[in-house]
């Protein structure tokens, strides 16, 4: 036997018995020639005591002991001396002295310091994986994606949703991101894809009655990654409902959000214990962002009928050419001359040529371009944004989008210098009525999203001769300027379904073609359904306040998709991609 | 609104009570100008009745429904009529008088009967699969599967598992199956592999201290599909475990196949409530299999020594070559001539020349062969076997490998024939003490298994001269002649490992190579550590009574390793595989 207790769990009910514990030396300290270790497991730390007059023995073995070594220790429990005791430790009553001491594996000195101070970089901290979860951080992150996942099934289980795995061998699709293929050995020249998320199959199974489904699925997108968007593989909270409307899936959505924060994340509040709702072209308009942070105020006002005759020509001319002139107001700020710079800098980067601003001073407004503003304008600056001594007023002018990303851009920028937003709250807005189709730099028509929304006003939206402006039973959750979940009431309407097709150029036969499987369904009693899918790992890294996805996977890839640990990908021997029937291309 | 209960809820107590109901038309039956539709979705039937006398325009609309439209139906319910209620159904009390009808979806006539007693090929039901959902049974295993998910996570969750998500894309692994390879983009010409198991990733988490692992996990082997092989991807129940040795495993796996029975298969019963034991040379010798049916007897003796100066030269030539002769009684079988024929068949087709035996009658045993046995020998027979009148006896002759081989056969194809085991039944055993190395035909030596495992007596034991000779601390669960667990106790000695490695032929170098994240975390403190996979859709398959793996997926591969319904795998742009790097090779 290897232990009769974990290094967490010994209290002073326990003194006087004798105990065999197993861990990781965590630290050492010698004072007067008695040994003192750190005895570390997943459950704590246990102080062990070597003193040379209890047991000589031990004593020398455990002078043998380096850091991070793997022993295995038998002693008695005592209390801690006086003024010893460690009430952080749920063992921090108690101590053993030790009176067998066994190395059951060495350890050479790790390559970072296991703790939660460590200066090491991802990479080296990746490339060692095993030894970054010994770090209390990295196991808080483990299990409480563990924690997660278990809350996450019990709920959807409880509700009544049924949970089914669907495959991760299928077909490659020719909507949405790249697909990652796998080389059939059986079918030499063809080609199994990985699944961007189950989203024909959850409709399938509507078809086939299954009612309520949900799956934890693994997701898989050929996509560059970035700070929340792992790469290769992530998992979605995927469900999907028949016989609903929108409002229902809402329920579904916000009772779980709200059930798993109060479970989970006692720590976070969410703001009003409301779910906001916007349209898609509302939060657009207010924050420059169909995914807004809405923690904090600084929302846009429009002014373009304001300088449609304006004396300062960068207004007048925006609004000429079509444009619209935005301004928000930061509230109770000095900014100096630099850090003016500093934000401008941020709208150059996004594509304006500079950033208006009035500073509100006791003295009353300050700024460049005041003497070309009207007395009107200025009121309609005053009964708009009211601005205070101590606001400023940031303003944006040319083409919609343009304005609405640069002062998006702006706004986050502001509430990362100035903490306008708070840590432990959570923001949920309902993104709705997204536009089902996008006109793209050519002109020509494409989806915005998945092909299979429902438009508002049914099958007959899709009449309408500005495909543009055909807005979907489509919506997105965004929370602190994520987007945690996607989703829309699906087309079940074969027929509308082509139409929708049709418009971004795709005739009924490539329908068949694409999605034979859902061509073939659709005709033989499809209910009305819709869903969601949550992304899990970008609410893990919101609960948890981690900056960087990657930190929430027990063994992820590298900002360069690789797993530095394990050495992927890697190249293959040629044989086995002979029997794949595939090659490397050569130059 | 779709519906305002389902169609497996209304009761006598909801009578009076308007409700509307949305699911698919299963029946219709017109009786004098009525029309009665049994309306179904996943939670049940309900009986809705159309009559021109109470609404006629909902009749007239009920006219048009035909076999699996989606309906949405809104009416009053009310008792059925005396003598037509159904116990079988919980909506078997009432019916509803309808008021009001809408088609929510019409349906092409189905390609097969939706009906458990569908006389539909696989081929056509999987080209279907959503259709082929809607029959009870397929909904049944879909269900039943989310049940047992749901219970093994809550079940390995309580007991202080951590359930962690290892990686699906990884690295080719050099042991073991074929690997399924995906070309990477970012970088070219080099491959990511899906895991065979997480294997290596479960050991580093128990160098990461994690201590208690487990995963419902997908699983990637590119092997050739079989009845109890779902080919391309299937689940097991993985699960680690830091400090433990062999009998703490067996504890953990033994209360959960146990719990989950009760808990999810009351119909099922556990042989003696206990889990049997067996070596491997132990299951070989009695069984002639390593994953034995023990639900009913029919072991082989040994008379090798008996026979060894057999006046039947067959017998005798046998153990003078070095092989053995085996025998199994089987009780209470009068076989006719051609049903011993078909046995012998058995033999053959599994290699034997011929399939000796003596039937017991009443008068005394009656065999070709009887004349050439001597007194000592019939009394051998009499004293390992005890056969009575009615009984039979079967030998095998020949080289131990063959022999057990055959008479394991033979053993099954008699279970089969005369139902010797009870479908309710679930004889566990544990097969322990596997050799850690075989000797291929060309003399050399290979891993049995995975090279992980420790031997029995530790790492001194790999200095045996003979190799085969050396028994892994291995297990295997064997349940009603399926192997539906396999484990270890791992090797965390490095040295040991590599020692491991050097007698099948790998030098350290290459151990360093192929297993390098292994073969460096190793060095910095690894515990002693063991675990165990389950098949989950082995289990599952079991205790449905499936012969057929494919059957407990929501979604299966067919025996081609194809999803018909999909249609994957498929061939792929050329464009597609140009940003891969790679191409299909010519002829």
């Amino acid at each position: 036997m290897h232990r009769t207790h974990t290094c967490g769990e010994l209290t002073a009910i326990y003194i006087g018995q004798e105990v065999t514990l197993s861990g990781w030396v965590a630290n050492r300290r010698d004072h007067g020639g008695i040994i003192f270790i750190d005895l570390r497991d997943r459950y704590g730390i246990t102080q062990m005591v070597f003193d040379p007059q209890d047991n000589e023995s031990a004593w020398k073995i455990a002078d043998t002991f380096r850091s991070e070594y793997v022993v295995k220790l038998t002693g008695k429990v005592r209390h801690r001396p006086e003024g010893q005791t460690n009430k952080n430790l749920i063992t921090g009553e108690i101590e053993i002295i030790t009176l067998h001491a066994e190395i059951l594996a060495e350890s050479k000195t790790p390559p970072f310091e296991i703790s939660d101070h460590t200066t090491a970089n991802e990479e080296i901290r990746f490339k060692h994986r095993y030894l970054d979860l010994r770090r209390a951080k990295v196991l808080e992150n483990v299990k409480f994606r563990a924690i997660m996942n278990h809350f996450t099934r019990n709920w959807f289980t409880d509700k009544g949703f049924t949970e089914v795995q669907t495959p991760i061998f299928t077909v490659s699709s020719p909507e949405g991101a790249r697909d990652f293929l796998i080389p059939s050995r059986l079918h030499n020249g063809k080609f199994y894809a990985l699944p961007q998320a189950p989203q024909q199959y959850k409709q399938l199974l509507m078809v086939g009655g299954i009612d309520k489904y949900f799956q934890i699925a693994p997701c898989f997108r050929d996509e560059d990654p970035r700070a929340d968007r792992h790469s290769c593989e992530f998992y979605q909270i995927d469900c999907e409902m028949s016989f609903v409307e929108q409002e229902d899936i809402f329920e579904v959505a916000e009772s779980f959000v709200k059930d798993l924060i109060a479970g989970i994340s006692p720590e976070k509040h969410i703001r009003e214990n409301k779910v906001y709702r916007f349209t898609h072209k509302e939060a657009k308009n207010l924050y420059g962002s169909d995914k807004p942070d809405i923690r904090f105020d600084l929302h846009f006002e429009d002014f373009t009928s304001d300088f449609r005759n304006s004396g300062f020509s960068v207004f007048q001319g925006a609004v000429a050419a079509g444009g619209v002139v935005k301004a928000m107001k930061l509230e109770n700020v000095a900014m100096s001359r630099s850090e003016i710079d500093a934000i401008t800098g941020v709208a150059q980067d996004n594509g304006a040529k500079g950033l208006a601003y009035i500073i509100y001073e006791a003295e009353g407004p300050r700024s460049p371009i005041l003497k070309f503003f009207s007395e009107a304008e200025m009121k309609a600056l005053e009964e708009k944004l009211a601005p205070k001594a101590g606001d400023m007023i940031f303003f944006g002018a040319g083409e919609y989008a343009l304005v609405t990303k640069v002062l998006g851009a702006v706004r986050l920028a502001l509430r990362d210098k100035y903490n306008l937003a708070d840590q432990n709250e959570l923001a949920f807005a309902w993104i709705t009525d997204f536009p089902i189709f996008e006109r793209k730099d050519d002109g020509t028509i494409d989806f915005e999203h998945n092909p299979f929304s429902m438009p508002h006003g049914g099958a007959a939206a899709f009449d309408n001769p500005e495909p543009t402006e055909i807005y979907g039973m489509q919506y997105d959750l965004a929370c602190n300027g994520y987007e945690i979940l996607s989703g829309s009431i699906r087309n079940h309407d074969l027929k509308a379904l082509v139409k929708a097709f049709k418009m971004v150029g795709k005739g009924e036969e490539e329908v068949k073609e694409k999605f034979g499987a859902m061509y073939n369904a659709f005709q033989y009693g499809v209910p009305p359904h819709g869903g969601f899918a949550f992304g899990f790992d970008r609410l893990l890294m919101i609960l948890k306040n981690e900056d960087n996805i990657r930190e929430v996977y027990a063994f992820p890839k590298s900002g360069k998709a690789e797993d530095v640990m394990m050495n992927a990908p890697n190249y293959i021997d040629d044989a086995q991609l002979k029997e794949l029937g595939i090659e490397v291309r050569g130059e």
